[in-house]
């Protein structure tokens, strides 16, 4: 398939626009062919009338056909074939095993996602008869389910190219339960968006989807972005990126007549706290699963563990010496994109060059292109809880060891954690009264808690939650993940006093 | 019991600062006696650190130990005795049926949240076991449960010194789940709020409850309101009242650093639709049952009809003269307050001043003190779409019948709605082809939908949507009212790989 490097407006491949832009081959570090066009003003605003129009259409749409539409999708993706995994890889750098692995979870959310709708359970519906004879006021007949609000702008990921951007998460999620998008399409990975788009289009074509129930909008410049989750047909924002990406749109979110929805997945540092008894159990074997967790994908993961609380002693030396010793053997990664290298450079030398912080693992950037090592760091308990500069996420393969005094400064530090996605605690079993501090205090900070385990790998499954207190998410009430994530796109209604006949049309 | 005008910082009476106010006697037009005593940005800072403090132990309190908290503060509102319905009565002028009718929904509504939490089923709890053998790569256990928020700020209404304001739905259904409040005491009302915090506190401590779990803040200035929505520890906010009231709050939330929940019911005008065969049916009964809702409580409620959608018609001008007598058979009522009144003559007067509006019930407001009669205008469809002047609530017995050329015009009215709380149609069974469009126009408006069933009145049950698109609340994903209500204060978090002996306690 020929990618136009045009923007869908509905089904309608469109490239009014005079700006364009390239995406990269971070690994080739070069520039890859297709030059796609920036989506214009009027092009922005015909596809949110479109999906405007749309919306009632799909709204009314059975579980079992919109199902159907998501299943379709699935397919045409698959049909997409090989030519999907070469742009994949071309615009990432990462490994064709990858790109399989993603377009298979990309493949299951939609499914999931279909078995979630394709019964109407997923509307909760309640019905409550009425009581007439009830004093001193009857009872009403009530009759509660629920609705999908709107048209959706979602913005992808620069890390998930497949699983959280084009038909990733957010798109499947508001698709299932009957609100069009408008996918925002990531600069990074334009190419993989466009050949997604064309899957999603075509799906919604051989199943009678309303044109417009889904565009798709290249652009590089951040205006176009903000006018989006400006206009007033808009009902709600999914976003899946950094703290300052997802600030900057939330601020012209909040500056709309008509708040709306707007659910930020922002990323976090994802502490892990070891115990003394976890060490002195043997430090190989977690060194090295937590050294994988670190370098996992060049370390461009959400819940990429950069942060690792310790109590100073001989047993976290050896284990700092063996974890720095497995990042060591590390192959160098491709980052995504030659801005990503730049700033885990940069971020990491911040850090780095923060008072007493102490190398552990130290290079001096002489990699070739895009290719990165992993980076080690130290610092102490008092110095971390000093300073907040401490807790900025380094995006990439990078993580600081804090070593504290004795459990309870541990223990302080954890308080002194903004929100997080995860938090990970190692331990062995007779620790279980030592750690309940620790769980007490990284309940109020996280979203998914862990017991001897890494944070990477976020199964997608009804038990996951995939958010957390800010600034891991916009609003911890919800997930990004799982079949739970349909709640940040629908609202109750309830109907009093309704005829049955009517009624039965009315809760489907 | 004697009401000392002083702020409750947790269980101490305190009364720092130097602002005082009085509450007013609607019905005689005097001051009542007690002087209340504003609470200082100091006493608001305790408050908020005590509430703070108390969260961890709150939150771990048993759902079985929060219930009998919750029971307890029924039995002690009850034990407050005819002196509550006196001040009650005293400081809103509502008849004493109506302070006992409130009265027993607000204990109705503390035993329903206290049942609610009873048995742990509120969290839906969520088990996946560990499947170690799958591959490419093993499943870790989840489990997914619900942790509250942390502390809240509540702002009750005018109109519900009881069932929405200190120990009122928000209240309730926070303490519920394990949130600490901080209640900002509705100035017009404020002895009865002094009341029912002695209530809670005395509950608190008879159930063991940790100091801080609920504080109640006098204050008629704003400032102090803005200050408590401000404040980091304040982890969510709910709001009942005006349109200008929580957007004003919500400006403040806004400039918070970290974004909070803000929950806010601002009320709407509720339309009802009315089509000509219902009216060919017979227009007497139901001039009778819409003329009841419109004057219930002097109209003060939120769910109040203001908008009575009709098609010009005779049958419309028979309803519509049915209507205006049924209106002028009412007794006059007092306001709750001289302020209330004045915004009535005020918002009323504006409407009727716009262009062509017609005046069907005239009252040159003559009434005594805070007496008010109900009013009823007219005007066009055509009219009503151009200018938005017309969706603007009058707190009181207001209603403005539009009249539209036929039911394509009614329906276009019906689009250019602004998000309400709840819409009605009024139909007969010949209709239910003729209606489909309203419906689908309604369902992009409204929180309830009635048929042949007037908007005031909203149950207390799990199928009760309180609620709806903006303005009519902030959030529509959310409700008000009923045992789903508790969704606002709480959020999901997921433990992984935990081994069961930890985990048992975890999800409780």
């Amino acid at each position: 398939m020929e990618i136009s490097g045009k923007n869908f407006i509905g089904d309608k491949l469109s490239g009014l626009g005079k700006v364009t832009y390239k995406t990269i081959d971070p690994l080739k570090n070069i520039e890859n062919d297709t030059l796609f066009v920036e989506a214009t003003s009027e092009e922005l605003k015909e596809a949110v009338a479109l999906a405007d129009a749309a919306f009632p259409i799909y709204r009314e749409v059975s579980g079992t056909q919109r199902a159907f539409f998501l299943n379709t999708i699935s397919d045409e993706i698959l049909n997409l074939g090989d030519g999907l995994i070469d742009i994949y890889c071309r615009e990432t750098g990462l490994p064709q095993t990858r790109a399989m692995g993603e377009r298979s979870r990309t493949i299951f959310q939609l499914q999931l996602f279909a078995k979630t709708i394709e019964t109407e359970d997923w509307r909760k519906n309640i019905n409550e008869e009425a009581i007439p004879e009830r004093t001193p006021i009857p009872k009403p007949s009530l009759s509660k389910t629920y609705l999908p609000l709107g048209p959706i702008a979602v913005f992808g990921a620069s890390n998930f190219p497949l699983a959280y951007s084009t038909a990733g998460g957010d798109t499947a999620s508001a698709l299932a339960v009957g609100c069009p998008v408008i996918v925002k399409s990531h600069p990074m990975h334009s190419g993989t968006g466009s050949m997604v788009s064309a899957a999603i289009i075509k799906a919604a074509q051989k199943t009678g989807m309303p044109n417009g129930v889904f565009s798709n909008l290249n652009s590089k410049s951040y205006g176009l972005s903000h006018e989006l989750v400006k206009h007033p047909k808009i009902k709600a924002v999914g976003f899946t990126g950094s703290f300052s990406g997802g600030s900057a749109l939330n601020e012209s979110v909040l500056k709309r007549r008509e708040p709306i929805p707007f659910f930020a997945e922002m990323g976090s540092i994802n502490p892990i706290a070891i115990t003394v008894g976890a060490l002195q159990k043997g430090t190989l074997e977690m060194a090295k699963k937590i050294a994988g967790s670190i370098v996992l994908g060049a370390g461009q993961f959400c819940t990429q563990p950069g942060l690792l609380l310790t109590i100073d002693g001989k047993h976290t030396d050896t284990f700092i010496k063996e974890l720095n010793k497995a990042l060591e053997e590390t192959y160098e990664q491709c980052m995504i994109h030659p801005d990503l290298k730049k700033n885990y450079i940069r971020q990491s030398d911040k850090i780095n060059g923060l008072n007493e912080t102490v190398e552990i693992q130290i290079h001096k950037d002489q990699m070739d292109d895009n290719l990165v090592h992993p980076k080690l760091s130290m610092i102490s308990g008092n110095q971390f809880i000093a300073n907040p500069q401490f807790q900025e996420e380094v995006f990439g393969p990078f993580s600081l060891v804090v070593k504290c005094k004795n459990l309870q400064e541990l223990e302080q530090v954890i308080y002194h954690l903004e929100g997080q996605l995860t938090g990970s605690i190692f331990a062995q079993a007779d620790d279980y009264e030592l750690i309940e501090p620790l769980i007490q205090a990284f309940k109020s900070k996280v979203g998914r808690l862990l017991f001897n385990d890494v944070p990477t790998g976020v199964e997608v499954s009804e038990a996951m939650t995939h958010g957390g207190p800010y600034p891991a998410s916009s609003d911890s009430r919800f997930t990004a993940v799982g079949p739970g994530s349909i709640y940040r796109w629908i609202r109750p209604i309830t109907y009093q006093n309704w005829p049955m006949e009517l009624l039965a049309k009315l809760m489907n």
